[in-house]
């Protein structure tokens, strides 16, 4: 009779539950045994900053399914409350203690899994056991701190780094009343994640809503009050005020079980796992946060702990420990934030990244709406494209703005994933009615744009190097192109700019002198390209225009003057 | 001296526009010329019916760039009220009338563009010139139409046709307080875009909003009145009132002109090109809804006319008679509508045209939600996925509910243009934060269930199938697997029907004969294919589950019983 398979997996959140129900599919007799420290499964880790800020009202909402499900449905065994100490390789068992009674215990496996997902990481702050800091990162942290928040003086919050978990903490505090001041050391907002002409916009968006932002300053540490309550956030500037502290400085795999078990980890601190999902000990996969992912375009190891990918390990790792063989080809770094109005989304490569990589690129930033201007309710979206300059291929994509910006970046991603080239990604059939898009959806314009720039039709600047020519004083003119009433509502205030309405351009030609340096904008770009080729048809051979034009240009022209 | 080169489009919406901007950005000195034969160029033709409703509110917004636009910053001339009679290949002239002085002139080219567009398809039937027969194509059908609607008599309305202009003027009509019948010849809605189960369920929402449905019959012809206006549709079986009818049996390529020019038209009745969008004559290119597209799965020629498709066309052929190189790699078939409150998406093959190609194919139909059911706002989607069962290799998606089925459509559109296989798709990395998607998503899960059956682990049958079981009396057990509550709401009433949740079914194995044929139902699917293990796991041979459950059953369980 062949023995049952054995399988333990450490950790029920995200992956381990996930490889549980898969592996119980494939293998109905197999024994499987989930071990977890917390007192819950599956609990919606994602959902946390919105449980804080009371989008979502009930606690039950971030509970998975209910353990009597494990035990019935899948027939699966869950300790909860329980630890894995240790991992004894050569006996293959599992030390575990139970953290209520002390008890301990030895779980022999066939095969383990780790999916011991990841821990907050905080660097070693003066003041940083304070009163009134917290992370966010388990079940526990959100329901003490909604709890906590319910009789909480609501003055001054400090959010410590502007990453993903930052923003959404930044604004669950100021939808619950706080002034919140984010301080991130890096340049800007999501600063691993987007390009400066995307965070600029989510920067903007930030201050309208009334957050505070700091970037490009490090905290020094913090300073409490006689009652060991955090009162002020410290920088090399002074610092200032806060009675509550949220410290988003990401999270780094907990890999300390897998190793003092000789578990090799990877470079970047992650478990090293093969296309499989296996360890380098053959009866140990690991999956979700505490592993290291093949980046789909560099094909380096990168970390990227996300849900979405946890998920997806778990199935690899349920089909593989009941002898399937299945693989997990990698990730592309997509990841998707709402703050406030502002939907955000990235995919691939940012333009830092790329360069950082050796690729020699080009982008393209183009606002534009998220469906036919001509039926109700469309609304803005920006999106910021990466090619590699020799090839046309697509490394990348960025979007912004309170229009769909997810679905955008999705078909990015699925067309990354495949080698797609911007040429490609110009044709692609996307779903067109007005209610959902244009004829051409944004990404068909941006692929388009740099299928321009690759001909040597389009040349453009980034909304940044004009505005570093603005402030140097250069010599040039920054053509305005849009029509009087534009011109009126908001503008670009600098002495190089001119306004000459792109209708009236071919008959004014000769206002403007013919060996100037010329960058032109409108809203969109559109008539702004156009006006390149007008005046470089008309013999003009220093014109560009800018990148993303008004829409895209992030120093409040809304006062009509760059700030 | 280089001699200019003269350029010709003949068509003035979507491609012709489109080819003229392009054209004049490649080259400054091309003298460029459209010629229209309507009095407007650009026109929003895809918001027709959204005018004829009122949810676009102005005409103006119908209209694109106007004509100046075209003059002063495109460099273009634009003749409209011209019609293109006749061309002369051998003397490269197109013979051209105004269509209000009756002038006669001549238009010599270099390369001459064909974007003549579509005719509706209107079958000779007694009865077909009454007075209140519509068609909508032209701007002036939806002018007209939105005037005499202002005083109209609201009483029944007919629309011959369930495709997507039929679907959008039904729901138009009825918004407008029409009782709405639709009379469609083929079997179910949207026949040539959607399968049965997918098209069920826009016939159900059809039904559930007051719009009358027949299908499976074919208009006879029509009944007038003493005034000439007609008031009667008429089928074999008698046929019903209506004082207004909608024709809309789709489009069909406007061919004469090139036909009488010799340039040769394909088996579809489009204008044959090459992936330049060349016809036979090297100086003459064609696009938009006159050309026929290669499919970019049976690499057939097909007829899709769409906006978004005209407008790609457009580039591409503004390249190519500039002296560019561009081709077009063809369609995959993508479309979108919305029917009320449904979002009803498509792309690539459907399983009926699947098979009909030769095809083995292996489909899963999975009901979802289109976020994370913890944050607020989440709505249901259905996501069907055609795959080939030899290969895993994706050949298209249908979804459709309240949800945002199009960035799903997108993504999978997107994926077939490269070959994907469902593999693929399962591990593509999907944008993913709570208000945006669950950690899987909905195609992430579809994927999966094809995955599961191609594996032998998954076994299904259609809710159609299923239906005729039910209906021929069949000896099989369905086994209803919800909670009692699930139960309480609703539930399919039929003799066959045991319910046994699945919470119950480890325990409760001793209730059900092992030999017995089995099909288990859950909401979505997710505990039916569970349960479908559990029982095989226990020595159950023939046990399969509902492909999409309670959710994505078409025949009316919200009263408890099969219709």
């Amino acid at each position: 009779m062949a023995s049952v398979n054995r399988i333990v997996i450490i950790g029920g959140n995200a992956c381990g539950p996930k490889a549980a129900a898969r592996a119980r599919r494939c293998d109905p007799h197999a024994r499987i045994t989930i071990v977890e420290q917390g007192d819950y499964v599956s609990t919606a880790t994602c959902g946390f900053p919105y449980y804080v800020s009371g989008v979502i009202a009930q606690k039950k909402s971030l509970f998975g399914r209910e353990l009597d499900y494990f035990t019935n449905v899948f027939g699966v065994d869950v300790l909860t409350g329980t630890r894995a100490v240790a991992i004894d390789r050569r006996a293959h068992q599992v030390e575990i203690v139970n953290l209520k009674t002390n008890e301990k215990a030895s779980l022999p496996y066939d095969k383990l899994v780790l999916a011991t997902g990841s821990l907050p990481a905080v660097p070693n702050l003066p003041g940083k056991d304070l009163n009134g800091i917290f992370t966010m990162t388990r079940i526990g942290d959100a329901l003490a701190l909604r709890d906590l928040l319910a009789n909480y003086e609501r003055k001054q919050a400090a959010v410590v780094g502007a990453g993903l978990i930052g923003l959404e903490m930044a604004e669950a505090l100021k939808v619950l009343g706080f002034e919140v001041t984010v301080i991130e050391a890096l340049n800007w907002a999501l600063p691993t994640l987007l390009d400066v002409e995307i965070a600029a916009q989510v920067e903007k968006h930030l201050r309208d809503k009334g957050v505070k932002v700091i970037f490009g300053q490090r905290v020094a540490g913090f300073e409490g009050d006689e009652n060991n309550k955090v009162k002020r956030v410290m920088t090399k500037d002074g610092g200032f005020e806060a009675g509550l502290v949220l410290m988003a400085l990401g999270v780094k795999p907990n890999v300390t079980l897998a190793r003092e078990a000789g578990i090799t980890i990877g470079k970047t601190g992650g478990i090293a796992v093969n296309e499989y999902l296996q360890t380098n000990d053959k009866d140990i996969y690991a999956g979700g946060d505490c592993v290291e992912n093949v980046h789909l375009i560099t094909k380096q190891k990168v970390l990227v702990p996300l849900g979405s990918t946890a998920n997806k390990h778990g199935r690899v790792i349920g089909t593989n420990v009941t002898g399937g063989r299945e693989t997990f080809p990698g990730v592309a770094g997509t990841a998707a934030i709402k703050v406030f109005d502002f939907n955000v989304a990235r995919t691939g490569l940012s333009e830092t990244q790329a360069r950082e990589a050796g690729y020699e690129v080009v982008t393209s930033l183009v606002p534009n709406y998220d469906h036919a201007t001509y039926y109700p309710g469309y609304k803005e979206i920006t999106v910021k494209l990466i090619a590699e300059k020799k090839t046309g291929r697509l490394l990348g994509g960025q979007a912004v703005g309170p229009g769909d910006t997810a679905k955008r970046i999705d078909v990015v991603a699925t067309a990354i994933s495949f080698g797609a080239s911007v040429d490609d990604l110009a044709n692609t059939d996307l779903a067109y009615a007005p209610p959902y898009n244009s004829a051409l959806d944004p990404l068909h314009s941006a692929a388009n744009v740099i299928r321009n720039k690759r001909a040597g039709l389009a040349k453009s600047l980034t909304p940044m190097e004009v505005r570093a020519k603005l402030d140097g004083g250069d010599d040039f003119i920054l053509l305005d192109v849009r029509t009087k009433k534009e011109w009126d509502e908001k503008r670009i205030e600098a002495p190089q700019v001119k306004f000459l309405p792109v209708q009236e351009l071919r008959a004014r030609l000769d206002e403007l002198p013919k060996d100037a340096e010329i960058v032109v904008f409108c809203r969109s770009s559109v008539r702004a390209y156009q006006s390149q080729r007008i005046l470089e048809g008309a013999g003009f051979k220093k014109v560009k225009f800018m990148d993303g034009s008004i829409a895209g240009w992030p120093y409040g022209v809304d006062v009509a003057k760059p700030s």
